[in-house]
């Protein structure tokens, strides 16, 4: 049994880490954190775990967490940079579920992030935990950088194309639509439900976080530059990211199906979809999977790639399990292979 | 043309006054304040609004208040109390959508608001202003107290019954339950979309503020004191309000369809369902009506009334302008026609 | 490995047997029938179900079935009792999730089920599959109807009262709000998204089939005949009931919380809250769990017991593979302890 | 005060035709058919018009429809088609709600609505009813196409853009998201709210009854022909469409800003928000109002229009009254200035 951390366990990453970590066969849950609930029992904040988690929030303390084998951060942007360090020192494994190592370049992270790297020495060391493009990266890792969700979804849609050259990476379109547990859950007037609920609207067009990941991991796939329009949407449900993504393709021959189906032969997480399918969201609720129809309307250049994940899961949480099995040396699939739940 | 004054017009009520006096074809609106957006334009919250209201929000100032023919104050609970008394004195007639005047003993106010009353001598000038019920004094009254939105559909639903005496009083169950607009437009971690859709629960079982103002009401109507449990719920929509009024009969004969039916007959805003009907909150949805349905299920003593309103409307704002209209001299229904909108 | 049959597996309970038994790892699911849909895929109607099971759909055939150590009937109400003859004979054990050995009184189900019973020899054998009440009977059970879900949130929630005669059983009240998914999945126009979201309303106040159903139940609770007004509700939401149950305490002495406390001590899926709690649906969400808050409002001698199942786990399907466990001789819990998914 | 007859109004443009109509100062109801329908009290059927409308369902019969002034067709497509020339004949003037008359070129109409014009001489004099491209001529018509949903959304969004040759028409994206109102009033499994809430997809991606009338549209508007992708989506609401619409900008110097704002001029309809404005669609809900915001993304060549509409009323009920106005010389606004519901 490995002993595990969370740090900032209050969000809705925090207690769906707590979902799947409380029945997972191989990991105790030694600690919690949080500055502002310290005392408080995790339970009470989240009844979905009465029965299931005993743990109350601590203070974060750097020497509970060093007696664990693998910490997660479940904090806002930032944090994790501060105290992963040490953490690394004293030999345990670090899963950040925030921004802090997924981009490369420091000052990309600082323009995009606005403030500066707290140890820009670790971006090199840190793999990008995307396990169906950097898998045996994370085995051997300390510390992962897991995804962001649309990242995950958008990279997942784009790959098989980019990889193999077939589109014309000038001009990519990923038009996103995420339900509003991807916003947090921090009191905001925006997302109430009488403000959020029927309606839809785009968000972040000037320029959203995820945009640089996801440029930054589909250039690594295409061995060059790319250039990306992102938009992402907010649609009235909890959960769930439907990703249409768009391109024109340099070969109207490629047989896009197969090669869907091939790249991901083999990959327990990913889901081609047969032909003509049309994914949706409640497929993945809950579940760990991304699922994709590829499609090429009127048999034209132009294709439209689907993918569909649970933001909280394929998106954060349960991305991150999945790299922490591939880190600790457990089956990839332990304890994340929850049924969605439909409906 | 009335000169329409609003103070507070930065939630939910005050959007909807803004919808409904907008289109109003007597009343021009002069001035809405709000201390915190003072200098924002009204359109640029509520864009629904842009095209129809070019207003800005401004500091409250007393004396542009002061010359209006009529202000409304959508403010939270304790504001217009200190406000209201300075008004009188200038002349102008006030609609307090809050509850600063809804209860006749300061003492039960004091018990249930947490504070002391600060004009307790208007107490008793105050009508309440349920025009089903208090049609003639409203015509004749300087400041009414807008009903809450809970007490508009509890009383409209119990009313026929208390004020025949049909029904034992001793035990009156009022089961009602609420779009989440109801609680306001504050930022808040219970009422964001993530929290409170696809979910319901009760709340306020403990003593819920509108306990004490349905109690007066149908006591009024009883003629005596009232024993009431009322357990108020949040349902994943935006608006409406369904109460579910139980009672037991003292008179099993009596024909409850047409007691209703000739209660509410002649009354615009209060509209009995045929026998058997089952109320939807969408049938009122923006509209200014109540829609009520009397069962005795299995034909026994017990009575079931099912009572509808859109909380923001007849529940809230609607209302409010129902008053204004009897207040100033207008028709009771000018300007508050507006068909629900379904689906 | 137990073999396992479904009759009838194309509706939400159905889809919801096959959720929580593909992962059960006691049982292998044999056999999953349907007339309408025979020799499609499970998971083509189903795409959750993609990689977890493989099945196709066959026509419901005697032979098959009596190869199964059990069988669920996850079929409309008077199908079950067509064939259950048979297949006990045969020796396999049944759990009918349809009300066809609901009730005792043959005369009874005739008349609120519209049609004479098929064989109402088997009504005395067949247990009421509430493990709470029958867990004895239930383990040596050959049949079990498993109970309706809302009968199990509002006898969960008056049992303790009811056993103990504290409450005036002359006049109970179970004011009940339910998903849309307890309707079912049959195309109808009063369930669709752009007819029952944003809404809410009463329905069945004449006489739910459930009635008389919580009736048998709390009068064996009570030992003599109980009167109940049953009143239920569709919620815009998938997922959930809450049951607000209201009576009149005899004795308001009692210490409520105590005797609900002690009445589902070591009871796995019943959770009792701490005092003043206000119980969500959404902490069921998915999981075998009834939570349960008994109040007194304003300590008087009204007690309101509040109580939330999801419709389709503890409401059905849930409760039904705790019979099959209980049936089976496996522990009560295994394979039905997933964590509820909240947010 | 015209004579108006509605055939067809059981569907929720039909509800939403009513709702504009029965309070528009200038038009008498005077009938309204069903043929299913026939003989029902229409507001039996939609309960918000309860005390606003007093009409029935009435058989389909040319007699009482050639003593209207004006008809509006809310069939399905294709019977239009087969009713229109009698009554044209007649002296009748139509706004057809459906698809008959929106595509000009009958082999395409027959290609993807999957039979043969009823009367494709009617075709060429059938003006296409988009007030902001063609008002001059809907004054004059006898015969009014209604715009479909989609195509009203995406049309405004590119027209400024195609019409000036800013954009490459090889290359336009559309992805669309609309309310499950959309999809219409038909008992459906696919649109149960158990089915279609919390949940997000695609539909139509191989190819969508809109996408020619946009593309022909639009080729109009370029004076060629022009190359679109389309992709609609189903997202868990009940009202709105927002476009999201892209395309590559020939010439980068062009201030899009005010292209958009000086095309759209004096146009009552559509509001050009301010530069960096996120439209939703509740901003427009219940409203005959498009409201669309253009961006350019870092500055790049992409733009990126976001057009919202209440699908139900710029894109069906409110722009056939809109159309109706101007082709009986009322003022084009008349009737139809309804303030959004916002929340």
């Amino acid at each position: 049994m490995a002993k595990i951390g969370i740090v900032g366990g209050t969000g809705y990453t925090g207690v769906e880490l707590l979902r799947i970590l409380c029945v997972h066969p191989e990991v105790e849950l030694s600690v919690i954190t949080s500055r502002s609930e310290a005392g408080e029992r995790v339970a009470d904040r989240f009844p979905n775990l009465r029965g299931h988690v005993d743990l109350c929030f601590t203070e974060p303390d750097a020497r509970s967490l060093a007696e664990c084998d693998l910490v997660f951060f479940a904090t806002p942007n930032g944090t994790a940079m501060k105290m992963v360090p040490e953490l690394l020192e004293a030999g345990v494994k670090v899963v950040d579920l925030a921004a802090d190592f997924r981009l490369s370049d420091p000052a990309v992270w600082a323009k995009w992030y606005g403030m500066e790297h707290a140890c820009p020495e670790l971006l090199e060391e840190a793999v990008y935990g995307l396990p169906e493009v950097n898998r045996q990266k994370i085995r051997g890792a300390r510390l992962v950088a897991n995804p962001g969700c649309y990242p995950t979804a958008v990279q997942l849609g784009f790959l098989p194309l980019v990889e193999k050259g077939l589109v014309d990476t000038s001009r990519l379109i990923a038009d996103a639509k995420s339900g509003v547990s991807g916003a947090g859950r921090g009191a905001s007037v925006a997302n109430l439900l009488a403000e959020a609920s029927e309606s839809f609207k785009a968000y972040g067009v000037a320029g959203h976080r995820h945009l640089p990941e996801i440029r930054q991991g589909l250039a690594r796939a295409a061995g060059k530059e790319v250039s990306l329009t992102f938009v992402p949407h907010l649609t009235p449900m909890i959960r769930g990211i439907l990703a249409t993504c768009y391109a024109t393709l340099n070969d109207t021959q490629a047989d896009l199906q197969v090669l869907f189906e091939e790249r991901y032969q083999g990959e327990g997480f990913v889901d081609v979809l047969p032909a003509g399918s049309l994914p949706e969201t409640r497929s993945v609720r809950g579940a760990n999977t991304c699922r994709i129809a590829v499609h090429r309307p009127q048999g034209g250049d132009q294709v439209v790639v689907l993918s569909v994940i649970d933001n909280l899961v394929k998106g954060a949480a349960g991305q991150a399990v999945q790299n922490m099995n591939l880190m600790l040396g457990y089956a990839e699939d332990l304890g994340i292979g929850q049924v969605a739940l439909l409906p």
